[in-house]
């Protein structure tokens, strides 16, 4: 038997939906329902994926299928395709699995031609709308399915009125709309070098091949890959008999939510447009009145409105998100979804919903996608403050959050003038960031530069501090730190002069917005807290100072599961002792160095224990390479060489020495714990001292999580723990303290994912660093796969950032194999993952089926974290919690 | 009950090697065979691990083992440890599993003090005798167990002979030695702080820690490194009563081998000494004589030694290398162990045994080390041709063989010089080589450089050559290419003088030394013979030119596991149409400089085909990242510039945005045939028109095998074969021909060997890049691990370098993990490897175990994986051939 890919609305139900598509299933439950759907079917997503297989092709059997159901609609509603009395005309929508902008959207009075047209003008007695409808039908189908621009189209349009000297499209007469009709066919032949299809059968199945075609345009392609969507789902294709929102005052059209999709209130929300098409509403010619006004207008078919509206949030035990026509006094529905809704109202529908005792905290929770949440936990504008804003200019939304500040061109000046007022708001301009910019940065409340994109180094940084951040600026023609002016556009901008920059949306004002805290109270907290009683995984954060530590605390998270030290020693004063520690010829000048960075180092981890108030915390030692701390132009060398009273000639081909070929695979990691003993050393002194005396002074109980990192052989790890055990044994042994304290390490080389068994003997725990395993699993780093990577997602080799969400065919399955070779030697290994894929939902469910311990995500991800743990515990329970 | 660390020997055998170590187990297999051997004991293997892990320290248990054991000694010769009349003395000397030059060697005379030594005296009626024993005990311990230079006890000696007016040390009386012993003593106390010790138990104690101590020391780790043997294997100690070849002249000491250990011929070769102890033979200021002279010193005494020697080699059934000591007329055998013996040598006595029926072909082979073979495959030095030279200095032996030519500069001067004289012989001296000199280094017979080392380019191309390479002089003062002069040391040589080079050794001569073409007849092609007869592995080669698929198919490959294209594209004629096509702004600009590289590619393809007769070759796409064709110094951008017609600053904004990061991780591989699908369409068109063009001049049925690098995800393979197919097909059908191929591709990515399943369902053969598998799996680059590879070693993370062994554990367990899911998608695919590792035969050992299709490596390792593959398939037979 052939297989079936077309299905009549009656033969559906909304639990088809990968078949059927979102929109195609809803009809049918509507229609199920016994609700007013103007009947048709739907042309399955296997017809979609079977389409590609075949070479872009709608092979025969899809086609009969199709005019099969063709025939029955035209038998249910007694009218035939293409008929010259009274035709049967029909709309062309795509339905995919999820809701996808991106794709061809509609057309509409599909099956009109030269005859069809006088046929409709006939029956309906009004030509002006019979040659309307032809018109847009032409108009939408050059557009839609034959890839040509509106635009022409629009200038014969306009030229007419012009030339008739009329103002609106609604003074144009039938015979008007005749001329316009044998314009556009003219027009389309010239375009496309055949006459305008006249037969329906042909319309049809070009149309359908265009949603199909739909499916695989770059648009679609990113939005996929930003929702996560596969490829291979398809899209369906909806064949719908037209009913008419243009037959005169008593038709129209409109859309309506059964809550407000801004703030959740419940209630209609929403608005119509009598005697319009879909399209008209949206086009803005006309203004759309309010859903409530209906009621004048048609009490009864309000009232019978309001009932389905009620009908299908009940079945649904959602917000409906439904489309609607009216003709000639009658209601039809066409379209039902769960409404898409800010980040406020889906937190506010999810706990009514409970209230109401629609649904329960479980369903709740899975209802809300966790990345919206980011959305509230930053500052916003003030509604208000915004509303007559302007931007000047519009970049990439690097980090998000609404900042106001006065401009300051470099990190040190933001700093000086911090420290003068500690209350001064601040916006930092740049080129482009680096590390030496992060302490002022970190004093900023947003930052603004006009190179790099969305993972370059001023991005990355922000979105870990959360600090809003625009990057990318294309419109900054000229930034001079030292006359302290930026051009944006043709305007000039002066230290001091206020900027707004909007992370979320990329706007950057040349004005003070008025900005609003995140509030963390109300719905927020009630979800956060359903999502603490169902999660299995813990939460900790990405944390590696106080400040950041005490946010992440704010926002519930249980620790810390990673602080790269590192990033302490790019501040001004440290810097300086971190390159003399790099250049020392031998251990005495290499342990005089740390023995200056020592007290400072100590001083971080008390400050970061002290914000945890007694929560665990991961430390990870030294990991970079060292040349990223030392200087590289001739000019900066010269300056440290002298204040190291070093001769220059010698300090440079030191610092040549330090070049690496492919630093990520070079000198870094415990590779320098293991060719430098001394750092371990001095960084176990820190963080051991640091932890006995916030112990005796706050009365906690730290056990410090000391983590080696770039592991790759047990030998590895076993020689840098010794180095850690012998140092930190003799401290505990000295300060008479009760301290203990834990080895581990992070799991980010395959080769130590293959060898977990042996590195569970020595590690008490694992840390995945799946950063690092992605690029080694991969054999690609992240800093050059920019090179190539857009072309993989276009060939649809990739689907997903392998950065953003874990790759769990490979790097998964290393992750899967370090587990459980990691828990046969150590059943009770703690096992945890901190790399930047820890705050992805996805990979947190993966997290979670794996059997982790805790994820670690960087201080605004956690309550996403949170949420997206208990979704993962909701879907797939685990033996014990 | 405790375990027993110190056996007699006669409680041993030679089976007991792993605890007695070589030596010890030999003393007592000779014991137990009833020859004329000291008796003593061992303490084992098992001993030295125990001292490292007390943290290097002999234990209570082992000293009263080895007290226990000396006590059975002395009661069985009589004799007391110190004793004031007729004391007992004994050797200490080191004998690890195999034999290791590196660590402590011998103390001989241990057990005499200030009253033994007059005991000795009496006993012997000999004080000069004993005295001279005592002062040599005294400079031996000294040397060798307190690690204190020998020279102050030279210049004492020295100092007294020549206040003596004395020639010889034998013109020494005993007072004069008395003397001398006082002095010793004194420089002892000074020096250690300490009387010389006078008990003898705390003598045999110190001298066995010493030889577990130099287990550990730099010399013998880096002995171990190169010849593979483990750490954790430890050393013996053996301890044997003293009998003297220095008591006159009816005592003698001496070496003796059952077959000549340089030409491996049949008979009694080796040198004696009479009256002297054994440092004397070595020593070199008596000339010894030559073996079979002893017959006429004692013909009773030569022909039980020859019957010994006779009962030896027939128990071992291989050649022996013996020490032995004549005492007072009574012969004494020290040692024996199997001999070293040259490549030729070791070729002739294991042809020779079989055809004397000692051993059978599959023992033969496995008696010959591959890595011997080398040697044999190079032009050599004239021995008679050699003996007089003088080499003017010595550098790294980078790359094996023997070669003799007249000096020049450039690569280009070769060139030149080769084309009006193609018997020309050139030796290329360069400060360093780059790919561009790729062609003038295949034109001479040797390559000098200043700079780099083992692993420079000069060093890994001339090896791929099989090219003698002498790298990283540093004798060379200056190079001049302008002025065509060299300054080695403070001899200056120009353009045309003649030099020799020595690669085995790394020896450099300035003057011309006559060669000798290899040899592959004769015992070599016995060996070669029965390897094939018994090996299951096929034997590829790498080779990248029809000379190294000739000189490889000379050696016995079966075909080419690996043609780099790449190599191809640094000509001086293609490079310009090479970066053409890199800096190339669209596809147009890209296919017509791909247009010009395809004829020079198609013929390179010819070339090989023809070499390899009809063998199959696999031939691999564009693999390296794009920037290492393209200049860096303005001054050759601006060159290049000019030549292309393009503007300097267009063209170095281009070769800018070339750069990556981490190039082995950045834009290479199938990545530049996914982003330039243009490259595949011409590599595809060369290969396939080269097959049936060579398939229809030769008649040959060449089934092209075209490997996909890099690939880490099947689709990446899918999409370039997609290509691979429609071009391939096309042609095929075009020219009517009956072409097959095949598309595999390289498995060097973790992932890949992750997801080995899915890449089989497209990939008809998997080849092992183990060079880059190694790189991505520990997470180091080669290039950069020198850093801290040292450090590895020295810290015993890593015993052996895993670029030239594989790692069994990471990279191995990956290999093992892609071959089973490859077989279960695939069951027929074939397996190979093509890393630097297929011509170590360790690795060897681990393909065939894993079950590999066929190893590739440089045609010069061929012959070596030949042997290694038999051996892997006697040692560990497979359930089919």
């Amino acid at each position: 038997m052939s297989k079936k890919f077309v299905y009549l609305f009656s033969e559906g139900k909304s639990s088809m939906r990968e078949l059927l598509g979102g929109k195609g299933a809803n009809l049918a439950e509507m229609t199920n329902l016994g609700l007013p759907v103007p009947q048709g079917f739907t042309v399955s997503t296997e017809a979609c994926t079977q389409y590609y297989e075949d070479g872009r092709k709608i092979n025969k059997e899809i086609e009969e299928q199709i005019f099969a159901a063709l025939a029955k609609i035209e038998k249910m509603y007694g009218k035939k395709f293409g008929d010259e009395n009274d035709p049967l005309l029909v709309s062309v929508r795509s339905g995919a699995r999820a809701s996808m902008p991106g794709m061809m959207d509609t057309i509409l009075n599909l099956g009109l031609n030269d005859k069809a047209v006088e046929g409709l003008a006939k029956k309906t007695g009004n030509p002006r709308f019979a040659y309307d409808s032809y018109r847009r039908f032409i108009q939408m189908f050059s557009d839609v399915v034959m890839e040509q621009s509106k635009k022409v189209y629009e200038e014969i349009l306009d030229n007419i009125k012009n030339s008739k000297g009329y103002k609106s499209d609604t003074d144009l007469t039938a015979d008007d709309l005749k001329e316009i009709v044998a314009l556009f066919k003219q027009n389309y032949k010239k375009n496309q070098g055949v006459e305008f299809p006249q037969d329906p059968h042909t319309q049809l199945l070009e149309a359908t091949k265009a949603v199909f075609r739909s499916w695989d345009n770059p648009r679609a392609n990113v939005y996929r890959r930003m929702h996560d969507i596969p490829y291979s789902w398809g899209t369906a294709v909806n064949i719908q008999i037209m009913v008419f929102g243009n037959k005169g005052e008593t038709s129209g059209t409109g859309v309506a939510f059964t809550r407000n999709p801004s703030t959740g209130e419940k209630g209609l929300f929403g608005e119509y447009l009598m005697n319009a098409q879909g399209e008209d509403v949206v086009a803005g010619i006309r203004t759309p009145k309010h859903i409530t006004e209906l009621k004048q207008q048609n009490e009864a078919l309000y009232n019978q409105f309001l009932d389905i509206c009620h009908t299908l949030e009940n079945h649904y035990r959602d917000m409906q998100d439904m489309e609607f026509t009216i003709e000639e006094g009658k209601l039809y529905m066409l379209q039902t979804r769960n409404g898409k809704r800010t980040a406020k109202a889906a937190l506010k529908i999810a706990v009514d919903l409970v209230n109401e005792g629609m649904i329960d905290e479980k369903q709740a929770l899975c209802m809300i996608d966790p990345k919206q949440l980011d959305a509230l936990l930053h500052p916003q504008f003030v509604a208000k403050a915004l509303k007559d804003a302007k931007p000047l200019s519009s970049a990439l939304p690097a980090s998000p959050g609404a900042a106001c500040g006065r401009i300051v061109f470099t990190a040190e000046r933001a700093c000086q003038i911090v420290e003068q007022d500690k209350k001064a708001k601040l916006i930092l301009v740049r080129l482009e960031t680096s590390p030496e910019d992060i302490e002022g940065m970190n004093v900023c409340q947003g930052v603004l530069t006009a190179r790099g994109g969305m993972t370059s180094h001023a991005a990355v940084v922000a979105r870990g501090m959360g600090t809003c951040c625009v990057s990318g600026c294309q419109d900054i023609k000229r930034i001079d730190e030292v006359k302290g002016e930026v051009l944006i556009k043709d305007k000039l901008l002066k230290e001091g002069d206020w900027m707004s920059l909007d992370g979320s949306t990329g706007n950057i004002y040349d004005c003070a917005i008025e900005t609003e805290p995140a509030s963390l109270t109300g719905d927020f907290k009630t979800i956060m807290d359903w999502s603490d009683k169902y999660r299995v995984l813990k939460v900790r954060t990405n944390a590696d100072t106080p400040k950041d530590a005490a946010q992440a605390v704010k926002f519930g998270a249980e620790g810390i599961g990673l602080t790269r030290t590192e990033h302490m020693f790019f501040d001004a004063d440290r810097i300086m002792a971190m390159r003399e520690m790099i250049v020392s010829k031998n251990v005495d000048e290499r342990k005089k160095a740390l023995a200056k960075l020592l007290p400072m180092q100590k001083q971080d981890f008390k400050g970061i224990y002290e914000a945890l108030e007694g929560r665990p915390a991961t430390i990870r030692f030294l990991d970079p390479p060292l040349h990223e701390f030392v200087p590289h132009t001739d000019e900066e060398i010269k300056l440290l060489a002298k204040e190291m009273g070093l001769e220059f000639a010698d300090l440079k081909s030191t610092i040549i020495g330090l070049h690496e070929f492919n630093p990520m695979m070079g000198h870094r990691g415990c590779r320098l714990s293991i060719t430098y003993p001394e750092i371990a050393e001095m960084q176990t002194t820190a963080v051991i001292e640091a932890a006995i005396e916030v112990n005796r002074e706050k009365g906690y109980n730290i056990v410090p999580e000391i983590m080696v990192p770039l592991v790759g052989d047990v030998k590895e790890l076993k020689y840098v723990k010794d180095i850690i055990v012998k140092t930190a044994d003799a401290i505990i042994a000295k300060e008479k303290a009760n301290l203990k304290y834990m080895v581990g390490t992070m799991i980010e080389i395959p080769r130590a994912a293959l060898t977990a068994d042996k590195i569970a003997e020595e590690a008490q725990f694992f840390s995945f660093g799946t950063n690092d395993l992605t690029q080694m699993t991969f054999g690609f780093s992240r800093d050059d796969a920019g090179k190539f990577l857009g072309e993989y997602y276009e060939k649809k080799i990739f689907e997903s950032d392998p950065f953003a969400k874990i790759d769990e065919t490979g790097v998964g399955q290393l992750v899967e194999l370090a587990c459980e070779k990691g828990r046969k030697t150590r059943p009770d290994i703690k096992l945890g993952i901190c790399g930047e894929h820890g705050g992805d939902p996805s990979t947190i469910a993966f997290c979670h089926r794996t059997g982790l311990t805790y994820v670690s995500c960087s201080p605004f991800r956690v309550p996403i974290a949170r949420l997206a743990a208990a979704q993962a515990a909701i879907q797939h329970p685990r033996a014990t919690k």
